[in-house]
């Protein structure tokens, strides 16, 4: 904190909110932005900083949260126009990270109501890639992906149903962190399933992801899956030795080819650094069926969450029409559905036992442009994580081609999420791992 | 083995039988006697002590099993007349007792369906409490315990989705277990609810419960549910110290007095034994709620898991009714059921921390005359161990006025189920347990 300039938070937030009026109306990441009640929270940081009061490592930085994550005084539309009434009180990570003395810039642009990946919305617009005009940031947190990648603001918060921190990480180049279920509260979101969803961090490198799942961690007496925090055990000091569970080549046979070579250069980096990989199958992991299963549960849980706000305007057809479906699915698939999830949890359960990770791409393809087909399996290698209640890392790989990024994922067991977030500041060095002009 | 007569499995067996066909006129447990396929298994295990190859402790006893448990070559009913197909092969929980060279008796009476605790069966008979002629043995695995209490055989396996192994030992003064969920598979069982069904053992003693759940446990590629088990870990060698979580009196206001005298009477002697017993609350625990939610469950897989069957002939209009409801059953409805499990499992993760077992009643009355109505919450406090996936060992209590036993039974965390038994073992001798004249 030496040579800290005496206005360092307020300077930062200056700059975010010149760098969101000077870009973000071809990007389209936020949604809100706060410039006041920023820069008042920033001068406050300034005050403690000048006092040597620091509140810890996010005292002063900025940030912004995803659409869906409440915020006190603004409405959360979850990528809608339903839901125009101002929240009252700010979701549980906001007030943390808000306590902890973090600037919060804005809420920031998702797909409509998290079910979906491109975040091309019909609502708040469409969302592009800061790494190529055009191309779509991923969903369904893009926005939270967009306005790192495009320099707006250090870090941001998404939420990961399936792979909707990881995949909009993945796009745009960034590293993005979905925790343990239970471990970061989500009382003050709209969920989407509140079997799958959690809250996760997006930003440039891991340290940063750490930092902020500390502070957003630990139980809530509002939330009742957060009843239970083990606790971080040993963090890893080296790669040498570390077990990660690789997939077999069927398991990735729909994956385009430059995502396989920077997956396999990826892997020999990790054996470069000592690591065992060790041939792993999770028992009764198919990716389509499993993203099936996620689908119908979320579809039916978010027409159960959002209630008589479908019966009102706002809503896409597209969108009204897949939670109709899940109001009117048949009891026996969903029950189908939910056996699918159990099973599949201790699946890998089973699977992890004796490793430190499983290493799999996050995405099958890397980013695509605004309008072309949307592939059908852009979750497949993300939902595992979620069905599990497992954290999972993302970390962006260079192409062969010098194209853009790609992305590989570390799933941990239950509660390793600062283990992981310590492998990624180990394998920040590795070679393939892409980093940003 | 000294001194074992050369006949003993055999002659077991032909008392079990001899037995069978004295009392069961009456007493309506079994469904399914085979006669001589046990006997050639006696003869075969006498055969084997013998030569001293002796398969183990159970190798010779004789046990029957619940009726929706599989038996290759006998149809498993389900407590219904809709399935008469022999099975083609046997339960996992069978083939793996057989191998260990136990005798089987035959298939015992069951609640229809499972779905109920009074095992008044339309189609195989009203099932009679042992201790006194006339009154439910509980439910729904009856038979199970009424043939262990009647002693026709020294153990039995039923299944347990919301308390049908406890309830039932609890109203015949017997031991019973519930084991973790995935510890025991159940490939052949018929399913009233896959998130929920486990297969235990009943016996007169915990140390039979022990060994006849070392041997069902384990791994079975056929049931993904069981693909994880962490094995035993240290078994304790006194009460001295243990403690034990008790619930407030609110959780127990509908007890019938009896049973709260007999539970007070329990916890004394715990505390004598130099237990510490530890008010504690499971939060988010109505029991009125969760088995409300345990049952719309229950409902809709079992309609789902008997297809076509519900169709056909040979079910109740009672339980085919409440099928119907599962399958008619709102999405919505459905979805917040599984949360509330899910929740409440949390719930109990957190509740379970730093003790070795919730000490609760194991029904809030006793036995009852067929005929009676039926109490509403007779698997209130047992339902919270099949949501929690937690093991559950219950035990028999003396009542103060000298009549029929009540029952306590102890919730262990996750794959404490040895524990249990252990911890069983030691309160054998404590004044309160019950024991048959």
């Amino acid at each position: 904190m030496t040579a800290r300039p005496e206005t360092a938070a307020l300077d930062q937030t200056e700059a975010a909110l010149t760098r969101i009026a000077a870009v973000d109306g071809d990007i389209r990441a936020f949604v809100t932005v706060l410039g006041d009640s920023a820069r008042a929270e920033a001068r406050a940081s300034d005050t403690r900083h000048a006092a040597g009061q620091s509140l810890g490592p996010l005292d002063g930085m900025p940030f912004a949260v995803k659409d869906n994550i409440a915020v006190a005084g603004v409405p959360t539309q979850s990528g809608t126009l339903a839901f125009d009434a101002p929240a009252t009180a700010d979701a549980t990570v906001v007030a943390r990270l808000r306590a902890a003395g973090a600037v919060l810039i804005g809420t920031l642009n998702m797909h409509e109501g998290a079910l979906g990946a491109t975040t091309d919305n019909p609502f708040w617009g469409r969302c592009m890639n800061p790494l190529r005009p055009g191309f779509t940031p991923g969903g369904s947190s893009g926005g939270s992906a967009a306005a790192v990648a495009a320099g707006m603001v250090p870090w941001t918060l998404g939420t990961d149903t399936m792979g909707s921190v990881r995949i909009p990480a993945a796009y745009c180049g960034l590293w993005g962190l979905k925790p343990t279920r239970g471990r970061v509260p989500v009382t003050g979101l709209t969920h989407l399933s509140w079997t799958l969803d959690s809250i996760g961090p997006l930003a440039r490198d891991p340290a940063t992801l750490g930092a902020v799942l500390a502070v957003m961690s630990g139980p809530d007496a509002a939330d009742p899956m957060s009843a239970v925090l083990q606790g971080d055990g040993a963090l890893p000091g080296t790669l040498d030795g570390m077990r990660f569970g690789i997939p077999d080549a069927a398991a990735l046979a729909d994956c385009e080819p430059v995502v396989l070579d920077a997956f396999d250069d990826f892997k020999a980096s990790l054996i470069d650094a000592g690591a065992v990989l060790v041939p792993t199958e999770v028992a009764g992991w198919s990716p389509g069926a499993l993203r099936r299963a996620g689908l119908l549960v979320s579809e039916v849980e978010c027409a159960e969450a959002l209630g008589d706000a479908l019966d009102g305007t706002g809503l896409s057809d597209g969108f009204r029409a897949m939670l109709d479906y899940g109001k009117r699915a048949k009891p026996g698939r969903i029950a189908r559905a939910y056996q699918q999830l159990q099973q599949l949890a201790v699946g890998f359960e089973a699977a992890i036992q004796g490793l430190d990770g499983i290493v799999l791409p996050t995405a099958p393809q890397r980013a695509f442009a605004h309008g072309d087909p949307v592939p059908a399996g852009q979750a497949d290698f993300t939902a595992l994580a979620n069905v599990a209640g497992a954290p999972a890392l993302t970390l962006p790989l260079t192409a062969r081609d010098g194209g853009l990024p790609c992305a590989a994922q570390i799933i941990g067991p239950r509660e390793s999420d600062q283990q992981l977030v310590a492998m990624g500041q180990l394998m920040q060095g590795l070679p393939p791992i892409w980093r940003p002009d």
